[in-house]
């Protein structure tokens, strides 16, 4: 790593942290459930399989149409937990405030912490609370730490051993909401149609799906980074490629549009309720009969499939008919975005 | 709560920090587990019990006589987990950093969780890394969450529902050195005798304890607040009270001295290697020679008993022989203490 100093990009869940994590977190805290870099960590205690996984927010600003804070720690951690196949029970909730944070936001932010829990079917079980000086935060981080219950069958969605070639490549709705409306409130940009984050828990999706018997290779959420991140991440170092349709991926018009005035690219937008699928050809279409079925006004598509060509390669055949690798996310577009 | 901001006072872990959760999180995030209010929850999971805590750290500064902030994180959940009774097993490391915080520093931070990690014997399995822009942090900001194995005969260590009159009130060594290293550190004091941080892992010394046989009723280990919130939170509203002799605390000179300076009062000060221990009177001894067998260099004592005498409340009987009742912090005298 060439320059000494932390950069804004090593937050950006790209390709900066990922260096970051290897260079000074992988090498001093060893251990194989760590190496392993999946979102959540897989622990065997007692007769019981666990997911466990930790998330800072620092979104700013703190409330943003379709959430707050509050609700994306929970909704954030809910989800980690989620993809990862587990069923999440506990949360734990550390809060850094910063001295003059008003209590009115306090209370709100632990209310829609509370509903969202209460939905997603999660207890806060155990808490912190700190206090610095102004200047020394801005406004009030969360960081939410979640355990869930994991069959142990489904050890392999976390880590994506079974991906194979022919599956199938599915997403559950539109890309970029959250990036966009974080954009827009941090912008005052007042855009013509509503735009509202995409901020869910998807435990209960997910949990359908699995339920359901379909064939999930792999589940991942779309948050830092964005779709072309992951699909960068899942393919390196390979033996197969992933190729996704452009044409494809559902993106909202007033997405689209704030990324081409903002030179942003939609597929590296963060996402909070948004979740990457890999399952079984054969089992693509009742996947996505079943998220039709159980998120109203959802979009799920088919964006593509893992492929024998271009191994250890993530390919975008572009809606011009043009072809590009998909890298992971380089410096930073959005900082401060979860 | 008659203001309406939050004050530094409010991460004090005194008097404030337990009137704003009770305000703000207890009522809204509702369950029987996050109600008793223990340092750690305790949960039920498949056949095993397990005790689950959170901390943020803080500390400022990032580096202190004795320790940095990633050894503290390390060993405040250890502890944590540790005074439930548990054996603390995986911990979660998540990191909110300046900005231009610099490379060396981190690196000399992650290896000193790993060191730590290794010596408590406990593994750092999952993580986070967000990165703020310069001026929106304090440097580096670390939160662990920890999960131990607890044996379910212990569940009561925890609550300190079992403590009853006649009860021995133990502490493990000096009070007050890590607050006063910090102090030091912050005000760039240059003390006549060395003093550094008491920051320590205490997993193996009070399983050792445990292991002997003692009858533990409670632990709790004294960190924002010191020795006098935790008596004090301990004996409030119960049938019991707390008495204690001055004389018989130990306090290093230096400390007791940069307190008058200050003004501070070392029953007030952190500790981040000290251990309040309830135990039945039978085993006090016992204890003593325990502790003095298994930490070099430490200086147990018992400190005063669990009486009949003024329930609810937690006295102290002073050197020149006055009494008066121990308060909870109320205030704050050293912010970002951990």
């Amino acid at each position: 790593m060439k320059d000494d100093k932390i950069l804004i990009g090593h937050g950006s869940g790209g390709k900066l942290t990922s260096d970051l994590i290897r260079e000074f977190f992988v090498g001093n805290f060893d251990n194989q459930i760590l190496n392993g870099l999946t979102d959540s960590a897989i622990l065997d205690i007692g007769n019981a399989t666990l997911a466990y996984t930790t998330d800072s927010y620092v979104v700013d600003p703190v409330f943003f149409p379709g959430g707050d804070i509050g609700k994306l720690s929970v909704c954030g951690t809910v989800n980690d937990l989620s993809v990862s196949g587990a069923v999440p029970l506990f949360i734990s909730a550390g809060f850094i405030i910063e001295e003059g944070f008003k209590f009115s936001d306090l209370r709100k932010i632990s209310e829609s912490m509370a509903a969202e829990a209460t939905k997603a079917g999660v207890r806060i079980v155990t808490g912190d609370t700190k206090v610095v000086n102004r200047g020394q935060c801005d406004q009030i981080f969360i960081n939410t730490t979640g355990i869930g219950i994991l069959n142990k069958k489904l050890k392999h969605i976390s880590t994506g051993s079974g991906i194979r070639s022919g599956d199938a490549i599915i997403i559950n709705g539109y890309l970029g909401d959250h990036g966009i409306a974080i954009l827009g409130a941090r912008e005052h940009i007042q855009f013509e149609d509503d735009l509202i984050s995409d901020c869910a828990s998807l435990n209960h999706l997910i949990q359908a799906i699995i339920q359901s018997g379909i064939r999930i290779r792999f589940m991942r959420d779309l948050t830092r980074g964005g779709l072309a991140t992951v699909l960068a991440e899942i393919s390196e170092n390979k033996s197969f490629g992933i190729t996704i349709n452009e044409n494809d991926i559902p993106v909202r018009e007033i997405v689209k549009g704030t990324c081409e005035v903002f030179g942003f690219d939609p597929l590296y937008l963060a996402n909070e309720g948004k979740v990457l699928m890999v399952v079984d050809n054969r089992d693509a279409l009742k996947t996505i009969t079943e998220i039709t079925n159980h998120e109203a006004g959802a979009k799920p598509a088919i964006i593509g499939k893992v492929t024998d060509d271009h191994p250890g390669k993530a390919v975008l055949n572009s809606i011009v008919g043009g072809r590009r690798i998909i890298d992971k996310l380089s410096g930073e577009m959005l900082p401060r975005i979860c």
